[in-house]
């Protein structure tokens, strides 16, 4: 059996905020919306029902947990919540707030322009702020 | 509380294949990628974490069960799983089969291109192949 390692290119494009129990929050590096990332620490995941039946439901109690979280702290219109994977095998699950003036509303936002990194304040603030919130 | 009433705009998107216990299954009118919809029958909920927990647990259940049986039957390369909703704000879950030659790899399939609407027979087939499946 392997070892849980997270995938480079996850790495380079998200922030470790915590650990919450099976899953690393990360926030993805995209200003253009509140926007983050939870990668359950299994190897070898690239489908949600490969997981073990006790994880496929921490996934989804830590999922709805960041979820409305973020909709609170953040005064999201919506969330949209989506496990892709097209690109990235690694399982990880998209956790982003919506609001009707953003980038590409009502559209979605993979694949679209370009990212606007994070200030590394407003990195900070927003970890923090989404920690209190939980 | 009010009785669960499907949204109109489902309705009129997508043909109901079975009702499998919270969720109805329902398979998308758009022939581009194999596309099937969960609906959870309850009134007036807008996010997955709105739900109560039992019923957080059973959509995670039937999604995974019909995310494992449709890449198993459709011989996927990779199910996108998305509750997104920022138009039809009823619950409702997206899994939808991926290949690499489809028609929007590796991008999302929301908002690309003109709905291809199935001819009837293989409206039938899809839902007899899925719920063998399942």
């Amino acid at each position: 059996m392997n070892a849980f390692k997270l995938d480079e290119r996850l790495r380079n494009d998200t922030f470790l905020i915590a650990n919450i129990g099976l899953c690393q929050l990360r926030l993805m590096n995209d200003s253009r919306w509140p926007w983050l990332i939870l990668v359950p620490q299994r190897a070898d995941i690239t489908e949600m029902f490969e997981l073990a039946p006790l994880d496929q439901a921490m996934l989804t109690f830590e999922t709805n947990l960041v979820a409305d979280a973020l909709k609170r702290s953040k005064g999201a219109v919506k969330i949209n919540v989506a496990a892709i994977g097209n690109i990235v095998r690694q399982l990880h699950v998209h956790i982003i707030a919506r609001y009707e003036n953003d980038a590409n509303w009502p559209g979605p936002v993979w694949g679209f322009g370009e990212r606007q990194p994070y200030a590394e304040a407003d990195k900070s603030a927003f970890a923090k702020l989404i920690l209190d919130a939980i």
